[in-house]
């Protein structure tokens, strides 16, 4: 098990940013404040009162601990931190339950149904879509549904490599279990310490590699899904051709159906071969148009991610102004060196230069700088609560497009977006991007925003960049989001984007499945 | 276009084996008669007659022709080649229309709803599972809704390489059209001459290819689907993450929950180099494993095809009682004699013998041998309906299933379907395996039994034996379809493998989207 995880913020408390360092951090941008805002201590806030009371059968599953329920209250969003940062609890849930296992699963949506209770499930809060919060005030009471105890391993099949295994496993905790099988799910999320299988399967993670096999949607052979009308577990196969897939109704929709309770997944030979490099480009364009080629040639990197030059400095992995394709190659049958040299070779011919192994250019070495990348990437969260503290804003969103509308849609958010940027927040700021996974017909980029913010006014500033971000990726032909849901917070970008049809279709769904409106009302604009 | 169908049987009329060649291939089996059925004179059959006509607004657009109903009658399903020999016409549409554009499919969705018209669409009709049938007569009247003239590839995309395409364009149409722009859709489904890129949507067809991308699922960017709801097209992006996927809903939907009319879909560059190679193995299991060796080794054969001794026999491959594992790699980048070779060497590892280039085994030389599977692979449905005119039963079944359970399968088929075929018929007849899609966690095993059958009784044999495969996969944990679709054939092995909660959500979700209940009603179970 995980330590004990911040209730307001990212992680592990103990691997926040110090007062110093954020005030140091703060420095980098004008016109915030010297000092952080203070961690509230949570003895000191205000939670609405208790509305309802656990039934005797489940009562040993439920609490309502002030703890518990502060932890529960928000995702990990931008606006989650800054929420509990000022001590605004109001969202809290009414009580946290542990089911014990699917029967209590399917005890408390009972229970739920009878009440007139919302259940919101939660795997470990790392939603940043407002994927777990309860918005409203519709149902009399609300329960988070913390799958954490679910956190078992039931079968592996070491032939047909997969595993039967429970949503409320973490990340580390699962590939722990499967390393002695000599296999890996290989599915690694930004959160992936602090997230958990039914949450990814729930919110069609993207996982950290880049080519072929990232969203969790193809490690699927099958679910079981406990719904108010009944248990749904679809037959365990490598492909299948009937009907429309039962496991892609279930993937994505955010506890709005049914709530995800174990899976086989679908799981790889540990990886013994790696190699890494890193390739420096005098402009982005050049690095994308090399990673075009790189997508289309059927190499299929693990890692192939393009970094701005806002964005290689900000990891560290340059810091002179170009763009850096951090390259990697793995397999778990041979030397792979052969592969990473096909690669580099086609990053050179669109103007790409091999980082010198000496490192003489700023950045460390190729090796080394995939690793500060890597590191530098685990901390983001961490760097980005220090930022919520020193009341600047921000703000990541991340998408897809084709190859065809990359150039228009990069071009309107260094445009359109740094104007809405100016006009929020009075500065310039800051938007870099990097492409977090790429395909043969379009890229993945993920955009991060950092500008000093109106202290008090933070969530103002932030909706209203929000708006202008979503805006621009639906006039660009992009979607509201590659791999972090739809949750609350990406509804108007994603009733945007939803072929009207689909969505009278899906209502009619949730109501078959859910006809009381219990199941985590309101993400994907359901109930 | 292509020249002029077969009304009866599959494909070109000139390719159907002739009188002489279905009584060869009778004196295989024991028990037939020495002379084929005769093919029935279309202008001596009896068509029900037309109950409903045409509004005059798309009366260009419709027929009621009885060469063009007695052709849309039927898929091409051994039970429907029967009874097309027989002159069984009972469930012809009244009319068939040929809608010239989206317009006219939305119009005749709207008659059709005022005018309790069931509406069932139509690629090519190169169905086996009773998909394009409609049966009963819960409705005034039943349109066939034949998009063959909406056949346009009418975007390109060479940077993204993606093309929308209309539903109606047939495979050899398609590739002629891709070929100028260097790329290819590369999915050859056995149909490919006979089938439309709207029929392998809508039933998720199995490409040609053996691994990595072999269904149609895979290549889909968007869709856009005519539902009596209005039109659902969805966002074309390389990826996405909003919510479950609107294109996945729609995909193997069987016309049940709208008419697709055109996508974007993912092409490849054409591949440049090629290689392929045969190997030979005393046993099917010893071949299995090379197989899954070989599945699980990210090595990704672009043809990776395992024949059992009687298949083998009955393609040419191999005549000497041994299994034939055809292997082929292809790429547009580089050369793949490598990767070939990294593939035997696993096949040898597993008791594999690379078939000597001079084919002095009786079956010809590896590359050869390749090519004589391939053109058999085409000749197979003609031989089918030679089969059928020689009054022998004919089935083929598809499935896919893990690794752990393949060898409780193809037990249970050698051994109780075995016996379900000996009490249908009396005789032991013939039941042969292949392989024709391998994934790292289970391969997709296509099964063909012949055996004489009792002439004049042919349909009930067939059920009786279709019956028995149905249970024996849903026994077994296979699907009871992994490319051929649901249709209304493998409705009884569909209802078992369903999960209810999910049946109960596609049901709300057609009610929603044809309230009317006009399109395709009776496939996958709906309406």
């Amino acid at each position: 098990m995980a330590g004990e995880r911040s209730w307001w913020g990212w992680g592990a408390p103990e691997r926040a940013l110090s007062d110093t360092e954020c005030a140091e951090l703060g420095a980098l941008l004008p016109g915030l404040p010297d000092r952080p805002l203070p961690v509230p201590r949570l003895a000191d806030l205000a939670l609405p009162p208790v509305r309802i009371r656990p039934p005797a059968a489940l009562a040993g599953t439920m609490t309502d601990s002030p703890r518990e329920r502060a932890g529960h209250t928000y995702g990990k969003a931008y606006r989650d931190v800054v929420r509990a940062l000022r001590g605004d609890l109001a969202a809290a849930p009414d009580l946290v339950a542990r089911p014990r296992g699917e029967a209590d699963v399917r005890d408390v949506l009972d229970w739920a149904e009878r009440s007139d209770i919302a259940v919101v499930p939660y795997g470990a809060g790392s939603s940043v879509v407002g994927g777990v919060e309860y918005r409203g005030d519709a149902h009399r009471g609300v329960v988070s549904l913390d799958l954490s105890v679910l956190d078992r391993v039931l079968e592996v099949d070491r032939t047909s490599r997969a595993a039967r295994i429970q949503a409320g496993v973490l990340g580390p905790a699962l590939e722990e279990r499967l390393r002695p099988h000599g296999l890996t799910l290989r599915h690694f999320p930004q959160s992936f310490e602090y997230s958990t299988v039914g949450g990814w399967l729930a919110t069609r993670s993207g996982g950290h590699y880049a080519t072929v096999l990232t969203h969790i949607d193809d490690l699927v052979e099958s679910l079981r899904v406990v719904t108010p009308a009944g248990v749904a577990e679809s037959l365990r196969v490598p492909g299948s051709g009937a009907g429309p897939s039962p496991d892609r109704f279930f993937l994505g929709s955010e506890g709005a159906l049914g709530v995800i309770t174990e899976a086989w997944l679908r799981l790889q030979d540990r990886p013994r071969y790696k190699a890494s490099a890193s390739v420096l480009f005098d402009g982005f364009a050049a690095g994308a148009e090399a990673v075009r080629a790189i997508a289309q040639s059927g190499l299929n990197p693990a890692n192939c991610r393009l970094l701005d030059a806002g964005e290689a400095a900000l990891s560290g992995a340059a810091r002179d102004g170009r763009s850096v394709l951090v390259l990697g190659v793995e397999s778990a049958h041979g030397p792979v060196d052969g592969r990473l040299a096909e690669l580099t070779a086609l990053a050179a011919d669109h103007g790409g230069r091999l980082r010198a192994p000496a490192g003489a250019d700023g950045g460390g070495s190729g090796a080394s700088a995939a690793e500060a990348w890597r590191s530098a990437f685990l901390r983001m969260p961490y760097v980005r609560d220090g930022l919520a503290r020193m009341s600047a804003i921000s703000e990541t969103f991340e998408t897809a497009c084709t190859w065809d509308r990359l150039p228009g849609l990069l071009d309107a958010v260094r445009t359109e977006l740094a104007a809405a940027v100016r006009k929020a927040t009075g500065s310039p700021g800051m938007i870099n991007c990097r492409f977090t996974h790429v395909y043969p017909d379009g890229p993945a980029p993920y955009f991060t925003v950092i500008a000093a913010g109106r202290p008090g006014d933070e969530l103002a500033v932030w909706d209203e960049i929000k708006a202008a971000a979503m805006e621009i990726l639906a006039a660009r032909g992009a979607t509201v989001t590659h791999h972090h849901a739809v949750g609350r917070d990406h509804l108007p970008g994603y009733r945007r984007q939803i072929p009207a049809p689909y969505a009278l279709a899906l209502r009619a769904a949730k109501q078959a499945l859910d006809p009381e409106g219990v199941l985590n009302p309101g993400v994907l604009g359901l109930g």
